[in-house]
């Protein structure tokens, strides 16, 4: 099996290098990220600007477990986002044809992909993109946005779980958004999004240079915190919430 | 009436005068767009990165149509992306209260979002925040890419899409992606989302300072050219395209 793994933390973070070692024993992996974080940057492709790619060797790894990786998978960067480097990897690394990728994985994210958070996500971006060539994709994030964040409890979990929706078969225009809490983990559950918004999302800010604008900041509000079939109600109650994403985003009910 | 106008392709555009002009009749107006172009941003917003914001003066107009925008409706220009344009305007023009804003369009884009271009699309993504905060929202977009399309036509056509659409009422969670092929017109449809995908998207090259890449390009190919129920048949058939998109992107059908 042919395995694309991208993300949007950027390289050598420990959600990748979690991914990059759960994937390695279902088949040949290839890693394309984005060199440095580009967070929030939900499907953006990069219009008019340069697009660099560059494959990694032993001597570039920053990290003994980044080391592993390069050792053992083809590992590349780019200063172009997710959604462009499941672009870059079809035409530039399989000769434009996105048959020969099997399967897309993006992540582990840094930070849970929820409710509306899914509209912004870098990482399922790069998923729906592989969506609209017909390739299986699976995004994975962990609800801790620390660096040091401790993935190893999902180490075992992912591996199933993608073996589980492979053999269940990858229906057409539809990927999987997959988020785990915080561990110890009390289930596995197929879910909904979670109807919510962000609100207070300006900080007044001054840079260094002196420039006056704003951070965005913010704070979460769930719209339906009682409802048991939604992904915050999984993470909040310890359970990993597996929610299938559509490309097609018409609203057929209204039509 | 409070309106908020966002586009992607930035301050000036004959898109965005066009809709100003088009929208002004119906209420009162404040633009927020990205001070320079940001296309194929989707829903991407600056983590991490100061947003600016400035007022516009009659100084400032670049073309007399600018300063009849500028006398008439409140101008803001920022460097964060469609998607922040929405979030400032709420949070720093609005207190922070987006019940204020009573509708919100974006565009009118130079190059149509039909198909999956709607994932790709920064006129949509800035329509996707407004949704996720109950704002009705609608994003226009005109099949001509050029810098001088002809916007002349469509109008008429704007506030008569927005008043059917208003008197309509918005479902919770939905906004509206209208297309406009190049005139003369022939109707106007309700439809779906056309199936489709890009290929052959890179193009090697070279910048000015040596530098190899790639620059995005690529060939849109239509999975179903013959279905007359999709925004791509509209727009092949001299025909205005509205379609109901869905903030909630959860498959309910295999749910």
């Amino acid at each position: 099996m042919e395995i694309l793994i991208t993300n949007d933390d950027g390289r050598g973070t420990k959600g990748l290098l979690t991914l990059a070692r759960a994937m390695r024993p279902l088949g040949r992996v290839t890693v394309l990220v984005p060199e440095n974080g580009r967070s929030g940057m939900s499907s953006a492709i990069s219009v008019g600007r340069l697009m660099t790619l560059r494959q990694l060797t032993a001597q570039d790894a920053l990290t003994e477990e980044e080391r592993d990786i390069i050792g053992t998978c083809r590992v590349y960067v780019t200063n172009g986002t997710p959604a462009d480097c499941v672009k870059l990897a079809i035409n530039a690394l399989y000769d434009g044809d996105d048959r020969r990728i099997d399967l897309t994985v993006s992540g582990i994210n840094h930070g849970h992909n929820a409710s509306v958070n899914l509209l912004y996500s870098g990482t399922m971006g790069a998923c729906l993109v592989a969506t609209e060539h017909g390739i299986p994709a699976i995004g994975f994030s962990l609800d801790d946005h620390s660096q040091d964040a401790d993935f190893s409890f999902m180490e075992p979990y992912i591996p199933e779980i993608t073996r589980q929706l492979l053999e269940e078969g990858f229906k057409n225009g539809v990927c999987y958004n997959v988020n785990a809490p915080i561990g110890p983990l009390h289930g596995v559950r197929r879910t909904r999004q979670c109807a919510g918004h962000w609100e207070k999302e300006l900080a007044p800010h001054t840079d260094e240079h002196g420039n006056e604008g704003y951070m965005l900041t913010g704070q979460f509000i769930n719209h339906e915190p009682e409802a048991e079939d939604t992904d915050m109600w999984c993470l909040a109650h310890g359970m990993v919430s597996i929610q299938p994403v559509r490309l097609d985003m018409t609203d057929y009910e209204l039509l």
